[in-house]
């Protein structure tokens, strides 16, 4: 087994603080992972985010495919060397990408036939491929491949889709030929407990070393998602690290973990940052805004990145008006900092059993703004 | 006296060892001065330039007095504390780039009017307006204002240029009031030796801190150009800093100590670097070529830059293609880490008697190839 999850601690609200081994090292959970699309959280050397406090990235199958291709990678050594991270590595399978190539693919039990859009080549991808690509690029944990529907699809499309998912998981399963990389399954459902209960029941079988949870950030209402998650999260196995896939804000962060989520990513933090739209322990900034002409505060005086340490709202607000990278590189250190910086009061909080009041801290900073 | 230079080692050549003291530490010279255009080395943070090895930078008041203003920065607590770099600081007059707005500048004795390129605005730059700007910026070394001509100008046209520039160079001495920042004059004169040595020799008599060769990489032969900037060092004051404006490639820094200058600077590793043009100790790489597809090797395997140690050629072309931010920061650490590495040896080769050799060592490597 080249993956092992262990649970230390316990919340009272079911929130886990544990540990994930891999390969390429440990990973204290909750965990956050930075979106590395292109073997490249854009902006951030490795180096800057080992600074960040990062201990595993996420990676994406489908643009790396596409480019510069995952048997280059393979012959290059591997995505880790590639990319210059020695820690763990985390990717999504494809299907996500695939999937959102609406008019350009074909689904069908075989698998996924589309179109590169960077050059227009008929491609294909099935579970089998799909772990073939990630064994390529010799990540830690590849995600099986996944049947998507829309956010509003009918229950009997939700309910074909979460069945084919678990078709496609066990296939992933059997293609599976590297010793080093574990295989997540993924619950699929939509928005009906007894569809998530039943994927998760049957993926369970296939004892795979993790899994996750799909479906998620598809519009749907933040209730319907707090309600979904928590539920889906009570039937995952209990053993395994649980993944909720591409989640969230700052409070989602606290409140899943509270829910028994072991693992999320979300390219918020880093999207944002290059946006101008920065995290601080007193709530969302936009730095472009002519507030900050002027200010020469800090960002967030309790935020220990380079950044927050040395330069003013001033600076950045100068540097964002310029479109200078530097404001790039500071504005995204400093949101992955505020990010994994969480991650770990989130960590603290589940040991000390203060989950709830640090749950209550980012509510009052980010939720009324809607942020 | 705000500002001290000593010699501590000549070479047979004229090169010097020098130690410049600044209000905000010490430079090793000769020394080469990264470019922050606009308060920002682009992607370099202040402690990626120190791990480069940067020990003073470069400023552009023209672009800092547009934007975000120098009232603004003083107000921020000067240029230091605003782009959060505390070592040396040099800005140049901003003349330069007035004297490029052709068309929208009219240049008198009192000073030179202009339209401002970023909101139309009717501006006005003196010599006394551009101390009193380096001073709001609160710099260690500010560039007096000085009359720049083309360099196909007639010769009563750079006599002309560099009389006017002496002037100026009186009125920014008589203008100033802060006491940490030095001024240094600019020699003048075309390719004419005669008109370089009055210029050196009048500027001389005003007895400032440190000097400038300014009119050069403005279009002229490289054969000429490096007689006239060797004759200038020559007739410049032995005691100050000598510093050669806007040059050079590797090859010129080299040749350039040679003749006894003390400070450059050029946005050539900044500016390549962002376009994939790369420095090695073998050569220049165009990193960008589908030669380094599948090179596992890395950029200079005798760099100590973290991409160099980290990551390969194939890495770095696929960050390239894929326009992705860490190119330009992995691309700009490692340029300028082989500019100051360079700079080092230089240093070296002067106080142990070595410079031919590191010269004929680097016009091996670039100057066949032309860059």
């Amino acid at each position: 087994m080249s993956l092992s999850f262990k649970v230390l601690a316990e919340d009272p609200s079911g929130g886990r603080r544990g540990c994930l081994r891999t390969p390429h090292g440990e990973v204290a959970t909750p965990a956050f992972m930075p979106v590395g699309t292109r073997a490249s959280v854009k902006g951030m050397p490795p180096f800057l985010l080992k600074e960040a406090g990062a201990s595993i990235v996420l990676s994406n199958t489908f643009h790396l495919a596409l480019r510069p291709g995952s048997t280059l990678i393979r012959e290059m050594g591997g995505l880790h060397r590639f990319m210059g991270w020695d820690g763990p590595i985390l990717t999504d399978s494809g299907g996500f990408q695939v999937f959102s190539l609406t008019g350009l693919r074909k689904v069908a039990e075989e698998g996924i036939a589309f179109r590169s859009p960077v050059d227009g080549a008929e491609l294909f991808l099935s579970p089998e491929r799909a772990i073939e690509i990630q064994e390529d690029l010799g990540v830690d944990v590849a995600m099986a491949l996944d049947e998507l529907v829309p956010g509003d699809a009918p229950r009997a499309a939700m309910e074909a889709a979460a069945e084919r998912t678990t078709r496609w998981a066990r296939r992933c399963r059997d293609a599976q030929k590297r010793e080093g990389t574990a295989l997540f399954g993924i619950v699929q459902g939509g928005m009906e407990e007894d569809l998530r209960a039943r994927s998760a029941a049957e993926l369970a079988e296939l004892d795979l070393p993790g899994y996750a949870a799909g479906g998620f950030s598809v519009g749907e209402k933040k209730e319907t998602f707090r309600k979904m998650a928590a539920f889906t999260a009570s039937v995952m196995p209990e053993a395994k690290p649980r993944y909720l896939m591409g989640v969230g804000t700052p409070l989602d962060l606290v409140e899943a973990s509270g829910w028994g989520y072991d693992l999320f990513d979300c390219v918020m933090p880093t999207r944002n940052a290059r946006n101008g739209s920065l995290f601080t322990s007193a709530g969302p900034v936009t730095i472009k805004n002519s507030e900050h002409v002027r200010d020469e505060s800090p960002l967030d005086p309790s935020c220990p990145c380079w950044g927050c340490r040395h330069v003013s709202r001033a600076y950045l607000n100068h540097l964002y008006r310029a479109d200078d990278p530097t404001g790039l590189v500071l504005n995204t250190l400093h949101n992955l900092t505020f990010y994994l910086g969480l991650m770990a009061r989130v960590r603290k909080g589940i040991e000390r059993g203060t989950l709830a009041a640090l749950k209550a801290e980012i509510a009052a900073a980010y939720e009324k703004r809607g942020a």
